[in-house]
């Protein structure tokens, strides 16, 4: 198994690549849990010593970047930050002269956050470093899906023949994006559901189906994905209000009625408690909201670790 | 003796476990100035290993952070550095959702500064890591506490005996309070003034006394520390101006003739030159501002390393 | 050869130590460029271990200060950086107790870029720590002159009896001040040329040449190197528009056609594309733009080494 020298987007992954990252990263996430638990654990700072990883935002985000840094650091990469205004850029040089400055300053791997569609493709075309995308616009966050799948995988063994339903605004999100790839060619159906004025048309080609109410999203559904709603969303008069959204789309403890009794709980965060998602059901047993911020950690280390060739000893 | 696992207040502090602390301190600021002048020392950077410590600050600041940042470092943990709005918090998601983000992908210690008072508690609460305040509204700021203790412990050997005077704008200062708490715990009589409208009502209670005059406050005291004029203050009226302050409470050479000849001089900085302290005096013999930013270092490893439960070899 | 403890102009370096600094900065890009290709290299990681360095800019630079951390990374320093607002500075406390206070937490190096030429002269009257300028105003850019030197040296073998056009706006930049230094101490003639407003009299002085028109200053030259048009300079009049300069002063596929076929050309970066030169020229095979970033590292690592005293192991 190759696996590609950048990780732009899960569309472009076979399900053996998506598999054999996530093996890794579940060797990765369990050594982390044991290294908590006061256990000696193997020491993964030699994998990516002397390496340089830089991130490079473009949007405002602690979350992700704090994770990718994270990543990075253990296993030994040097890691440099940079947070950038997109008016900034466009008044000053091109995305392209930003990022061949920062390859031939010598950066292994380029971690880009962009809020246009398509903008770590142009980047990887312009350096010799590998570069991952951490969100593009509405297209992809390729390391969301995969923290996604390997919080599921976790807890079923498998995905194939689970039912995932994703609820929100499907149209702008790049989560739910990922997220319809890579559990489908895991082996599961996928589900979305929102209000239609964010249910983009002929999202179904994507590999999906549409479902018209939440009773329908959640009916016999295994797990049921609540993507954040955005605030300008409602300003543009493209949802009635938040009150409105918690009554016909939120997760609550009445709506998780609808889910068959083991299903699970997932949102990529920051969640509008109360919202798309309740507060009880966000800290509820069912809940693996802080599972996948923790799978999240080792899927990135495991995307460094296979896209910048590094040997992991067994 | 256990050390509590966050440092949230000196108030909540036994004299015991300030001693450990400032013994284990003044071990690591004697390395530190053995490294400076050459000399071979134990390499503490084993100490936090593969240990993640974030900063979490929603006021600006150089010093401090900078400060936990460089103590950090010097036991080998990784740093992670978060500057945040209030307001943007506010808008996005809670002080406790944040931290419990920061808690999953793995941070071992949270350096919090907020400026509401009890913040660090709250965050305390919801994570696994340990917390360490450094700066909660007016409430405490202890590690400036336990580093002014550490400058006068090393120049006097004891705080046993002696009189500190605090003068200045009393009830808006963290640092005051921390201080008060701190000294008297190690036997020290601490006496507060300034401004009767920046005296808080009450302020006895925390085991100290109120001087009504610069000369009462001074008169026989073995160290003053001045606090930092905020001109917000001058702004809202409870101050009548800068060069007011300057004449009925600053400290300069004329007013430094009230203390006994061999009294100290501290100030927790950034200095407003020529109100609170003038510069000769700042720069002068009796000054220990340089030795309290070296000490806040030393401090602050030690209460990394005792929170952690570092081991550390003799 | 001594090399001096703080690197702030290159107006006070000789050439002994200019050459120094070459030969040392030529090692270590060539270990760089051994390592990228997968070769074992020497690892340099123990030449600053435990050193601290820290970067204070106050005014925005990815490029300028990414190199200068990653130089320092990859000579195993601890970095912190500090973005700062030269108003908010104004605000709080003055520049020298800024860097006292870096001082006295522990750098070893402060490297600092500020608008006011001579600021880190100041600085390094301030503190104990080795001081690197990254600019300071129009005064100097010492590592900028010396990363142009090094990928001229490197083609050229010597720079004895070359010949070297800076064309642009000579009068606001740095870039151009330690160019006409470095290049004329290491046996180059220059020539300067440029719209006459911003040409400064008595240029001259510094030991160059100056050219009335473009072909003037390319004809018969080595190299030339474009500078950056600030769009300030456009909007006080100073400058007729982008389009009339890249007409007269631009260095395009047209005005290459006055230099020799072996000239090569640099520019200090970011480009205006299309106004101080062309896409093509940038991109084409006689630009050294690329390279002179990967100096640029070398040569700051080559700076930290020599001025913090790391004794580079042969």
């Amino acid at each position: 198994m190759e696996f590609p020298r950048h990780l732009l987007e899960l569309e472009a992954l076979t399900r053996t690549q998506i598999e054999a990252l996530l093996t890794l990263a579940s060797r990765f996430k369990h050594e982390r849990a044991a290294a908590r638990a006061g256990e000696r654990t193997v020491d993964r700072r030699g994998l990516l010593h002397g390496r340089a990883v830089v991130t490079l935002f473009f949007e405002n985000s602690t979350r992700t970047r704090s994770s990718f840094e994270v990543a990075a650091r253990s296993l030994g990469a040097d890691v440099l930050s940079f947070q950038k205004d997109v008016s900034s850029v466009a008044k000053g040089e091109s995305l392209e002269d930003t990022v061949r400055n920062l390859d031939a300053i010598g950066a292994d791997a380029l971690v880009v956050r962009h809020p246009a569609a398509g903008a770590p493709r142009l980047v990887a075309r312009a350096v010799r470093a590998c570069v991952i995308n951490a969100g593009d616009g509405a297209h992809e966050h390729p390391t969301q899906g995969l923290l996604d799948a390997l919080s599921l995988r976790e807890r079923w063994g498998t995905l194939e023949g689970k039912t995932v339903a994703i609820v929100g605004d499907v149209a702008h999100s790049r989560v739910a994006r990922s997220n319809i790839h890579c559990l489908s060619k895991l082996g599961a159906r996928v589900r979305v559901g929102g209000p239609s004025t964010l249910i983009p048309p002929g999202i179904e080609k994507l590999g999906c189906s549409v479902a018209g109410s939440l009773t329908e999203a959640l009916t016999g559904a295994d797990a049921v994905m609540a993507l954040r709603i955005q605030n300008e969303r409602i300003a543009d008069a493209r949802l009635p209000g938040a009150r409105d959204y918690a009554r016909t789309w939120g997760i609550n403890v009445r709506t998780l009625e609808l889910l068959p009794r083991e299903a699970l709980v997932l949102h990529p965060g920051p969640v509008n408690r109360g919202v798309e998602m309740s507060s009880d059901v966000l800290e509820g047993p069912r809940s693996l909201v802080m599972d996948q911020v923790d799978s999240g950690v080792a899927v990135r280390m495991a995307a460094l670790a296979l896209c910048l060739r590094a040997e992991v000893p067994a």
